[in-house]
């Protein structure tokens, strides 16, 4: 047997950056692998991780693997627009539904206060904003978060039984999930704002819109909402905080089901879709919790099926178990504002949107929107690099949301808390900015960075279970 | 004074490729400068050369220079939609306007003698294809390029004077430019079609589509095409053979205004543009023609102001001059045919839409746009690639075309005869193919390379005005 020499040696360097710099400031060429101490050295942590991804890995990876498949070929269908009284059997009366894990009045935030006593105020349980705030403080209103119901709603919007929802059927896994018409850009509830405008805007949406766009869908029958989204992706699109490609392909297919509507309400509805860019946003969002509602019946998985915030806390769900594991929503770091506004008045991260980052949408999609390397630091190689930190953390790819500039691949799907934990890196979330205290709706747009500390405490959850 | 020693020594090789790849071959880096011989070493152009990028080159660069000026801030307003009758006062009667340079009816190619047959019906003057096929060799109706009109039209186009046509104003240069409705996918006589369903689509665009978007346009007021497809570009579209995001972002901001036309033709009118996802092509040719129009006026410059074809030849004409260099129409290259056709049944280059290709759109934008890819190779490196190969041809770049994977660099614009010689690359022209025979239509879709012959008769024309 011989053995061969190598005709040159170059450098790997595992850990530390500092001695590939040394290495690479000689000419030489090295290899950095970006490799740290899991979970940050914490002796409890690294014993779950080794319990995880040793003993367990097996049953847990099949799980994960039922749950990647699941939110990977279930097909969101978009089938109708009723009144969520209608839609949804055990919703109470007096009840307002919000964006987030569970939070009694006294802990909301600002915007979201305003947009449930907007929501209350248009249900006609008060005059004005500030008698429901009455009722809400004498606990007259009950509230339930939206995804308890299998309903989404973005950033602070708040519902009450008289709001048009969608309905999206995965027909796959034969689980049904909804979310409200997007309220538009500008001086609207969902943007924490509770003026004489913005109600009637919720008016206009339910009583011009609602019914519009239930005669449009009953006539342009289902439509695929995650056909519509991989192709939005090819065209810059991550499909949450940029939807307007998706939003446009949709409109273009709805054009002569709008165009056959008879009456007033038609040419109102069609100025109101003209202008919302946004219009897609919420039906990817039930699309999405569609899927990760049939993923969640998945038992033993460690990949998180819900992630939501409500402005003052952020949670998570875990595959197979129903309960929250939260902390405090995050600021949002990498973040544009409009003129006139900074960080100072920016609101911790909101809304149920998040859900979107479960299914290889949003940050997961990043690497393909120029729009969201704006936010980012401004060139493709930082949106780039979001995408792969979602990779790193997910236990499988898409086969239908893909990425042209990055040679087609898939965008990663299903974040394993195993791998968020080991790494500490936790999801990048794309989303808007809502002003803290003032009212006056958004004031930015930026990618959020989740906390860990929900994602440890759903390892030591499922460790516990083992 | 020290002189410090290089520590390592690269390889850059210039010209020939075989002795790059013998240093790569033993594992070294190496440079490849791709240095050819100036126009294939002929002696006479190379004294071309040498006069005009020498002696009369600060002449030439700055009249190229006011060339560039003008593709890149004219600004195209969509305005109006007329017949051309009126649109036109120089337009003859029995007259039908034709894509590319001048030809007789005995020299068109099947596919345009069918759409010219199918006009000359729904115009009135012939019962059938075949009775209008008569009066066409008896000479009894005029033929002329529609280019001499300030009309460009895509593909097969063939245009009598009742005919719609959008008008399109340059604010800036006060050029006005026209072109027909996209008579959408499958069965139209902008593929070289005449069958009874062919001519009906012609017929319903003129009397269903026509009125109600000179309606639409009366309302929605003049709205900026260049603004609509700089948007399309950081969409994945090189606004040629795919317009799709372009055509979502118009249809959107047209929305309200179809819906409020009244009467039957709306519905119908919506339909037609739901399933028309070119519908822009020719709004962003006409757009392009107001910028070359403008252009055209600049005397002495070595710029490329019109590219057109008819199926039989291929023509150019230069900035300050009215005659058209021809050559035959080129085979389409790389191209995706369509399940059951190949390369043997592709009619050559046909159409007026290589205006575009003069503006930085189509195979200028090619590096933005996935869809491209896919003719090209499949990769984005290929789409890249004639973006480039436009970029060495060219005199500038587009301030407001941008290429957002390619760190927001503006196409390139103002195609160069001077360069297009001396590097005998000529401009890549992304295109639908049709049938050469059969009347089938679109059989499908790839880049053409224009051919040399004009551009150096071109080159000869400006040396000889010396």
């Amino acid at each position: 047997m011989s053995v061969e020499l190598p005709s040159s040696v170059e450098v790997v360097n595992v850990g530390l950056g500092l001695l590939a710099d040394a290495v690479r400031a000689q000419g030489r060429p090295v290899v950095q692998v970006d490799w740290r101490i899991p979970a940050g050295g914490d002796p409890h942590t690294v014993a779950m991780l080794r319990r995880l991804f040793g003993p367990r890995a097996a049953e847990v990876d099949a799980a994960n693997a039922e749950v990647v498949r699941r939110l990977d070929e279930g097909v969101p269908m978009l089938v109708g627009v009723e009144p969520a009284s209608s839609a949804l059997p055990g919703l109470g009366e007096r009840t307002v539904l919000h964006c987030g894990p569970p939070i009694a009045w006294e802990e909301m935030c600002d915007p979201l206060r305003r947009s449930v006593r907007a929501a209350v105020v248009v249900e006609g349980w008060a005059d004005t904003p500030a008698e429901a705030g009455t009722l809400l403080e004498r606990g007259e209103v009950r509230l339930e978060p939206a995804n308890h119901h299998c309903v989404v709603v973005p950033m602070a919007t708040a519902i009450g039984p008289s709001s048009p929802l969608q309905v999206v059927d995965n027909t796959v896994g034969s689980t049904r999930a909804f979310s409200p018409i997007n309220q538009g850009p500008g001086e609207a509830p969902w943007f924490g704002m509770d003026s004489p405008a913005a109600i009637a805007r919720l008016r206009m949406v339910r009583d011009v819109a609602g019914p519009v766009l239930a005669a449009v869908v009953r006539s342009a029958g289902p439509i695929d909402l995650a056909a519509l989204a991989g192709q939005g992706v090819q065209m810059g699109d991550d499909v949450h905080v940029r939807v307007q490609a998706t939003t446009n392909l949709l409109i273009r297919q709805l054009l002569p089901h709008i165009a056959a509507v008879e009456g007033p309400c038609r040419v109102e509805t069609a100025r109101f879709l003209a202008q919302n860019h946004l219009f897609f946003l919420n039906l990817a969002m039930a699309a999405a919790r569609s899927l990760t509602e049939w993923a969640s019946q998945v038992q033993g998985a460690s990949v998180v099926t819900s992630m939501a915030r409500n402005g003052t806390t952020f949670g998570i769900r875990l595959a197979g178990r129903d309960e929250w594991f939260v902390d405090a929503a995050p600021p949002i770091g990498h973040a544009l504002y409009h003129s006139g506004y900074g960080p100072e008045v920016g609101a911790p991260d909101i809304g149920d949107s998040a859900v979107l980052e479960l299914v290889g949408l949003g940050g997961a999609a990043a690497a393909g929107s120029p729009s969201v390397a704006a936010f980012l630091g401004g060139t493709m190689a930082d949106a780039l690099a979001a995408t792969e930190a979602m990779d790193r953390i997910c236990a499988g790819r898409s086969s239908r949301i893909r990425l042209p500039f990055s040679g087609m691949r898939g965008t990663p799907l299903g974040v394993d808390v195993r791998r968020v934990v080991e790494l500490g890196i936790t999801p990048h979330i794309t989303t808007g900015i809502l002003h803290s205290s003032a009212g006056s709706g958004q004031v930015g747009a930026g990618v959020a960075e989740a906390p860990l500390g929900p994602f440890r405490a759903a390892l030591a959850a499922l460790d516990e279970d083992g």
